[in-house]
């Protein structure tokens, strides 16, 4: 199963949308407890800003096409300590190393682009989130909202 | 709000399958209780042959841009009365009479086509679907599988 990346595109809005309609991935996020609306989706993707870098996670897995299957976002690209977040939106391919590949080659480019650190926030009860960032080497700093804690990592 | 039709492209098939990975959308449906995965959805598109069209539904809110919101599936078009399928995959969406009016311009198309009777099934539990389907002149005809009707309408 070959894993990619590619910038998303407004038209990929519809599709991040449904994505993060499912309770499996929504409930991941601290600030989202119910189904998305579309004008709170679209008014998201519209004030991103400059610093902001959205990819598709693309998978191939050599016997139908390739496909889109989530999301890798990077935040605070002016900060010397930029932001991931992720989902993997094709539930059924949880737990296959998708997200982790992705995210390695996420890394990869923030340590290309000359950054030294990268953090993430995570769930305290996610437990499936805190095992994959930390498998890559992310390490609890402190506590961040209710409920949820501060991730870094050296790149 | 403005709604029309538009017909699936392969390429759709990531979103198709991001709506129907919803739990409040595929318990709805009767052969799946679980979300999909890829193979599934990748077989069941390149399977359909000659006599299925599936239209996408789009919304045009006059303040963002036009999207697509979920799917109606016409199948069995060789037959005297095809049979209609259909979900809102944009689940906030649900209550504002998408599916009803989208629905309508498909049974449109039917008659235009020179249908006499169209056919669904819907699942005994499904209030807010019989709701739908009764108030566009549906009417039960017998049962189908267990705990499915089958429903008609004369065109």
């Amino acid at each position: 199963m070959k894993i990619s990346l590619r910038l998303a595109r407004e038209s990929d809005l519809e599709l991040m949308m449904a994505w993060r309609s499912q309770p499996a991935v929504y409930n991941g996020f601290f600030t989202q407890n119910a189904p998305l609306t579309w004008e709170e989706h679209w008014n998201w993707y519209h004030t991103r800003g400059p610093h902001w870098r959205i990819y598709i996670i693309r998978v191939d897995d050599g016997k139908t096409r390739e496909r889109d299957v989530g999301v890798i976002t990077v935040a605070q690209l002016e900060y010397w300590e930029p932001e991931t977040g992720l989902y993997v939106g094709e539930v059924s391919l949880w737990g296959k190393h998708v997200a982790s590949e992705a995210l390695t080659q996420v890394l990869g480019i923030l340590k290309d682009l000359g950054y030294k650190y990268t953090r993430t926030t995570i769930l305290d009860s996610n437990e499936a989130s805190k095992a994959l960032y930390k498998s890559l080497g992310f390490y609890r700093l402190a506590e961040a909202r209710l409920g949820e804690s501060l991730y870094r990592k050296s790149l």
